[in-house]
């Protein structure tokens, strides 16, 4: 592998871990922000060797890397395109791949969608830490028009961060995190939610004390950043929709069960269920 | 305080546990088991000074600690009252209070219903480690029946294992579980359920793979002990139906909002959600 020049766009948590990685990896990292602050704290923390708050000198790039909020990923890719040498290969980290990977694929055919699924709770160039993506899936998501160098270009990249690469449609993409991460991250909204509608005061504030790790664990990603779930409901919403729609008809079999007292049905369903999630990877 | 006795009945994680604290804090601890095996056990791991299979020597006990499963309290409670000397105050850890204060109280008015906050992931007798109630919420149900003094006893013995002590009554404790602890049983099986529900073998193979932290957490209570979960949903039948059916509305407004793309909406209330999680004791 010649010495290789990464632009990566958005300095956050996602691509600020990136830039520490590849710059650890021998890869020259080209920083862009729209803060000029954080271009500053990215050469300072060896995020990059360089970091600006313009587009202008992209065209020295082999890769750009998009790691920009989900919102913004489409017109930055536009914004990008004048700026670019033709063999300049664009990918992004983006948690819902069909609305972006068309309409970016449109404007640059050398496009790969990427998801890397990993992450902490903190956000921001600060939370940028070594090794993030290290035995993480990382998704990629080429149809049939992307030009198979620009994916094993990419994929090579994301396995030298030491993730596990996963390559699928855009769509089986959406579908498959439908289900394990914005399904949750709704049903576990709608459970606070819920809570919050017990008309007796002294009893909520008795959960409230009473609450544990049950409540904790169940309630966690329904409590996160609100602009982020209204962001994946919309960029996935029919995949979503669909999987809450299965969700409603699961839980009124539930109540149907607890209503009718019929405990030998509940318990095969809950027997079925714990032999169910020993198959999801659950180390991630 | 005197040099008192106290007798557990059930020698799991939570009796066990709770006769190694006592003993370290020099109460006198006779354990009870159906298994010989454990009332050994019980012995050499320092969770009672002495053993038996048998309840005939609890005459001699101060208090008794009901520690078995939800559905043997009270045919326990049964067997034990021709054992027990007048004084003698009775108390359980059952993690529903009301079908278990009635009947009980109604063969031993000295009866004192309890509920500890508290547990691992880990069961029986082996899983038993000191302290594990320190800090925790343990809560005490008295009715207007229950005597005074035995609350007060319960209490002050509960106290020096370190827990937070909540006084409610049995209705009041069970609504608020349903919340906390028994409604995200149920939501968080009904998630492992739904997904299960996916007709593409490549999707959800795929959804196994890519199951991350946020997957895991709001998966985790649905996917335990399938008796535990019918027990609660049979003993606080309805305190649970009720905040399902309130859960079902909530999922139907969240449903509504991405359905009519009202993004404003959904914001609002996953703001709402954010700032509501808060109020919770997170920390147990």
């Amino acid at each position: 592998m010649s010495f290789q020049k990464i632009a990566i766009i958005g300095l956050g948590l996602l691509g600020g871990s990136i830039g520490l990685d590849l710059r650890s990896r021998g890869f020259a990292v080209f920083g862009v922000s729209s803060r000029e602050q954080t271009c500053q704290r990215a050469v300072a923390l060896g995020v990059a060797n360089e970091a600006s708050i313009n587009l202008s000198s992209m065209a020295a790039a082999d890769v750009v890397f998009i790691c920009t909020p989900l919102g913004s990923i489409e017109s930055i890719a536009q914004k990008l395109v004048p700026h670019l040498s033709p063999d300049t290969i664009l990918t992004d980290v983006g948690s819902v791949k069909t609305p972006i990977v068309q309409p970016v694929s449109s404007v640059w055919p050398n496009f790969v969608g990427g998801h890397p699924m990993a992450g902490t709770a903190e956000s921001g160039i600060e939370a940028a830490v070594p090794d993030l993506f290290v035995g993480r899936p990382y998704v990629l998501t080429p149809t049939a028009q992307t030009p198979v160098a620009a994916v094993a270009k990419v994929e090579e990249i994301v396995r030298s961060l030491g993730a596990k690469v996963y390559r699928c449609g855009p769509e089986e993409h959406d579908r498959a995190v439908a289900w394990i991460s914005h399904l949750p991250l709704m049903t576990s909204a709608t459970l606070v939610a819920a809570c919050a509608k017990e008309g007796d005061r002294d009893i909520i504030k008795l959960a409230q004390h009473l609450a544990s790790s049950g409540f904790r664990d169940t309630s966690r990603v329904g409590g996160g950043n609100p602009e982020l779930g209204v962001m994946v409901a919309k960029y996935n919403r029919m995949s979503l929709l669909r999987s809450l729609s299965t969700y409603r008809d699961c839980l009124d079999e539930f109540i149907s069960d607890i209503e009718a007292e019929d405990w030998p049905g509940l318990e095969q369903k809950l027997k079925l269920t714990q032999e169910a999630r020993r198959s999801y990877n659950l180390s991630n």
